[in-house]
């Protein structure tokens, strides 16, 4: 079959790995698919710029366009990320009848909707395995390993920087801003890590996790989020003593036809298989009504591991084009979500309260939550009070996340309350 | 799209699953695929059984042919296990241009080469994702999911019986013909659990996994095996102190062209993701050159569990009817293999070793190592020795397994060694 010519938008870290996945496997990739991949056309910011790998100057492009033009080209992979022009680059593309892989979890999460569409209308596959969890081939999993099943809940570790940070919080017992500033002298972090430490990547991954696992369409607006800049080196250590890991979750459910979609630090079990990946490990939970629990491992970040997506995909592609059914693999149709509401939404509660040191404080607290219909699991006093009062922990049963503001808005009156000093959901 | 023709080889545990997901999920599934999927002949051992779902019993015959040469049977499903019969079962189904979607992991090992490429002779699929590792989309990750990438090494624990029979030994402390009657009890183990404790269950499983990831044309008789019916409590306990947890893992490497397979107990360090896969839970670790390290985590076997795989396939066939392409996604052409050969096996050792309380037996012993070329990691002597002799634990560096066989034949000459009590591998 003849050669299939592969347009590349982007020859940063991830470009770098496509190019040299693609150079280094050809003949794997040949004889899986039939056909030579060549990368005929690069997208690069400077022509001029010393890079890591020898490219031969001429594929080099300042300009996308002609790339996304060019009639010679039959598919685009996009690694340059972005969602303004970049759309209308992948866009035009579809439009074209080009072919499309991205690894752009923004774009994914905004507009995915929309661009799959367009690939459907046009013929076209698009295909982006590489915008969740780097190397973890979960949307494949998500899509085709689970298509019998009827997924209830995903819980995902899907934000690397974070996990890599809480790790280190909870090994070494450093401070938050501490692990930070380290995290990004290593280039674990952004100088700006707003995206990453206030859930907002995750949320954006999430987004697309859920979409396919409940067959829904989740927007991005669909997430509650919260990131784990306000987590303190106390709650991680009495999370510990009471066998808990503080990790930030994607937490997607769905009961019957309504959903949930969150990401929020979360107090995970140690006996969880979740609780026990660390570093910029990822990992995706995912329960299904009928396989159970299942969870997928691996890089979630990095220039080869992410390439592996792109270029599976870009097999794919291939595959497809010989078989000449681009456009049919994809599913498109997805139902109409209903989101929970606060009172659809339960978990167990994990709260550490600052508290007066008298007597009958415990029974002011304990009645709130009785009034509230929440009910408790354990409370625990780390250390005897003194005349600054003394510290609460308190786990609760499952309760609603409604019933749960009712109880934490009950203590803004209650005097005996001082601070409510750090409030998580509880899982495993 | 019209209605798809199912023909059900068997209504056992698995069998009954795949009945309840069909008509369970009925409204997904054709959502997903534009088909129904009818289930329209079942064979049973004995039409007159009383089942714990309801069948019409019309459906049910107690002839194989009767299903497979029915010209209204689009697709076989076959859960009744075996090779003989089962074989001509299948063959004469693909002859007749059905699709077939399996749970048979000894027919895949022994015959699946025969089976895959006459399916592709008739343009016929055969899909088999249940046949290992349950509920745990595996087959599909290593031809889809890391079909960019090269595969170097796969390590599943992929036998729940055995799983749950170490845990019990590590948790407990219990005897290992005590876990193994209680797992009995339980149904988690056969009256006969040969197949299971001796690895050869597991090493079938292997054999799959190994062709798909190395893309090389594995038989049973290559895969090395080893079963857990000698480990020992003393073992175990000695490995955790050490910080190691003893696994029955199958373990496939491949360095060029050269691959190795076996099945064997094996120390694996506490930390190696796969050390807290506990129960009857599976896992399949796969390394590969660009992605790292990934694992999957799931259900090893189970009614719903492996149903779930199976209609999963069953959507696949569907899809690939819809779409006329049938036949064409399997990869059947593998390399021929080039077996490792002892010296280029290469792993650390764990040996546990009965000798003599006198003067001058660890200087022996370290002479033997040495004179063999194998480094010692770590020498412990865990009680003081008395007159029986005393015991001495060995952790080597990595060492070929070659090196280590003329280590363990030294020992059989030098009297200071009364017994080599255990030799295991060690990961991680």
């Amino acid at each position: 079959m003849k050669q299939v010519n592969v347009g590349l938008l982007g020859l940063g870290t991830v470009g770098t790995g496509v190019v040299r996945i693609v150079e280094g496997h050809r003949e794997d990739l040949q004889s899986q698919t039939g056909s030579p991949i060549h990368i005929s056309k690069i997208l690069v910011k400077d022509r001029a710029k010393t890079r890591s790998i020898s490219v031969d100057s001429s594929k080099l492009t300042e300009d996308p366009w002609e790339i996304v033009r060019d009639p010679a080209i039959d598919v685009i992979v996009e690694v340059m990320g972005g969602v303004g022009e970049t759309k209308q680059y992948i866009l035009e593309a579809l439009e074209l009848g080009k072919h499309v892989v991205t690894a752009n979890k923004d774009l994914m999460a905004l507009h995915g909707q929309e661009l799959l569409a367009k690939a459907r209308e046009k013929g076209c596959d698009i295909y982006y395995e590489a915008s969740v969890a780097g190397g973890i081939p979960i949307i494949r999993t998500l899509i085709e390993g689970f298509s019998s099943d009827r997924i209830t809940k995903i819980m995902g570790i899907v934000n690397g920087t974070t996990n890599y940070i809480l790790t280190k919080m909870s090994q070494e017992g450093a401070a938050y801003g501490d692990v930070l500033k380290e995290a990004q002298a290593l280039g674990y972090a952004e100088s700006d890590p707003t995206s990453d430490v206030e859930g907002l990547d995750a949320a954006r991954k999430m987004t697309i996790l859920s979409t396919l696992g409940f067959r829904a369409n989740v927007a991005l607006d669909d997430v509650d989020v919260k990131g784990i800049s306000s987590v303190t080196q106390e709650d991680i250590q009495y999370a510990k003593q009471l066998g808990y890991e503080v990790k930030l979750l994607g937490i997607a459910e769905r009961q019957d036809e309504y959903i949930s979609v969150a990401v929020e630090p979360t107090l995970v079990k140690k006996s969880h298989p979740i609780a026990s990946v660390n570093g910029v490990f990822n990992a995706v939970y995912v329960y299904g009504e009928a396989v159970g629990e299942t969870m997928f491992y691996g890089p979630g970040a990095g220039e080869l591991p992410t390439a592996t997506s792109i270029v599976a995909d870009l097999v794919a592609v291939v595959k497809n084009l010989k078989l000449g059914v681009n456009g049919k693999q994809a599913v498109t149709s997805y139902k109409e979500k209903k989101l929970k509401t606060d009172e659809q939404i339960a978990s167990k509660y994990f709260l550490l309260l600052h508290v007066e040191d008298r007597a009958g404080v415990l029974a002011q607290i304990a009645q709130v939550f009785s009034d509230c219909d929440v009910s408790i699991e354990s409370v625990m006093q780390p250390a005897p009070p003194n005349k600054a009062g003394a510290e609460l922990i308190i786990i609760s049963h499952n309760a609603s996340k409604a019933a749960m503001s009712t109880v934490l808005k009950s203590f803004e009156s209650l005097s005996a309350v001082r601070e409510i000093k750090s409030v998580y959901r509880v899982e495993g």
